[in-house]
């Protein structure tokens, strides 16, 4: 078994004439260091839960992603944090949602899947349980990034309440009204190791300029995060609502369980039919328990990318991958 | 197709030795008076929403059950409830976690469905939604029931967070240490109508003592709610940890869906077999497509009934529902 991970920094309406040359080369190298840390902990026999931590907690440290550091705002100028991770082995899970003072959110995630009572805390209640745990917090305007900041202001001037976001370059430069519909941001990460074990991370500041309180497909199990030994682990990025009333990530898993679907028909079914079926907008990111990997979206999109242990690292941000990054 | 509905008032350890008569025939009068509700709507013509909305409004309202009015306590001593809805049409949803004023929280999440822009709203910003749409609030002590202040003040003696509980006379006559696996307290509703729409509903105070921001299945859609027009209408009760990592609703639809199996069989390998092996305990309601009820428990006793329009109604409590009650 050559353990595997796959890492994705959200999904949207991501094209080359958003992007300048520049800043398509600061997100390949960004996904490359993320992909490097999680592909160390394989290559040294970790197990597949440290490495998807150890990924979604680069993606978490880095401001270009919506997650962490670079969370977007909140309809009240504030900032408000989901994760949630799974272990493919036992089923177990954890989750926090609308956290707003922890620096890592999947570090909480773990911490709530290792304690085993619950698996999801929301709130205080989960702040108050990381910092028993010991974890860092930082206090809320930590997260702050001015592109954050600009792209929270223009939502704001619009009055568009509940403005889907991921890349807050494409909309600073963008001078027309923002299509709500094409800007997601989560990230996530899924890994297979060498003893056969799947698990997922998946991580989230929202959507900006969201209502207070809003909690998407990210920290919940099931929607935005699954793994199960038996069959995959999935990570997903998206329009979240629709992503949580299709369970989306637990569908790719029963549509290989008892369907018998190949891991990428499985998601395409969700990803290409399914989803766009009821609206839904994004991708996700999934490998299976023979180390397959694939990672759909139906956005123009989706900061992704994926490694073996000794492999090369391959990183890439549009619909067409050729010529895109390699590490 | 005859419409029908079927509710639930929580599982757990119920038993003959735990309940008096008059405790029984309480418990059996106030379920006959839910199922009323229920299947006046639906021979009224309305719909399957309509339905399990009154139902799960009348259980909410009705104290002896773990929800709404009756709500157990938290290991603050105040109450946070949780609700969900889901449309088997439409794939539509809507939930709210940890409100702490809304009088009825399956009302609000309700209005979360209809809105449309979100499904899972928590805490403040639930119930910021919930009074801009007009709904009733009230003070945190309206939840007080002195049956469940009585097993809070025994939970927090025995040091034991966490505990699950529903049956508070059970409890308050129980001498000897209450195992915290054994007491499960959650309402809802699953309708099928006349035109052949799904839908399910969920509401719950909690589990006694729970650490706050503690969420269970019952607010998460294809944990302890699901509905969907192609297969079943599900709604859930037990130890909601074990029905989050299973997506013990979603589950029951996707092994109808993709693997071909009949209501019974689907309900029963998530109930008796894939929950136990995780050390789940509870149950589930459920009706299909087709109008056939089942509800499948893997503890000693759900408070439970179903009734089709036009027809009597059956109530039941404990695992052989020879003699029971019949409205």
């Amino acid at each position: 078994m050559i353990p595997v991970i796959a890492i994705h920094g959200g999904a949207g309406t991501i094209t080359r004439a958003d992007l300048s040359a520049e800043t398509e080369r600061d997100y390949h190298a960004a996904l490359d260091r993320v992909l490097q840390g999680g592909q160390r902990v394989l290559e040294q026999g970790g197990d597949a839960l440290d490495a998807v931590t150890e990924a979604v907690f680069r993606l978490e440290e880095c401001p270009l992603f919506n997650a962490g550091k670079g969370a977007v705002f909140t309809h009240a100028g504030t900032h408000e944090l989901d994760a949630s991770i799974m272990d493919g082995r036992t089923l177990g899970a954890g989750a926090v949602a609308c956290v707003k003072t922890l620096r890592n959110p999947i570090l909480a995630a773990r911490r709530v899947m290792e304690d085993g009572r619950h698996v999801l805390l929301v709130g205080e209640g989960a702040e108050a349980f990381a910092r028993a745990a010991g974890l860092e917090t930082v206090p809320n305007d930590y997260y702050f990034t001015e592109a954050r900041y600009v792209q929270w202001r223009r939502a704001l001037a619009e009055g568009r309440a509940g403005l889907l976001d991921h890349d807050a370059q494409a909309l600073a430069a963008q001078p027309e009204p923002i299509d709500a519909d094409t800007k997601m941001g989560t990230v996530g990460a899924v890994a297979l190791d060498a003893r056969g074990n799947l698990a997922a991370a998946t991580s989230t500041g929202g959507v900006t300029d969201k209502r207070a309180g809003r909690v998407g497909d990210s920290p919940l199990i099931g929607a935005g995060c699954y793994a199960n030994n038996r069959t995959v682990a999935v990570s997903c990025t998206g329009s979240g609502e629709t992503f949580i009333r299709l369970l989306a990530a637990h569908d790719v898993s029963a549509l290989m369980e008892y369907r018998g679907l190949p891991l990428a028909e499985a998601c395409d079914r969700v990803v290409m039919e399914k989803l766009p079926a009821i609206g839904g907008r994004g991708g996700l990111i999934a490998v299976d328990a023979q180390g397959s990997v694939h990672m759909p979206f139906n956005t123009e999109g989706m900061y992704r990318g994926s490694a073996r242990a000794g492999g090369s690292r391959l990183t890439a941000i549009y619909r067409n991958a050729k010529d895109e990054g390699r590490g």
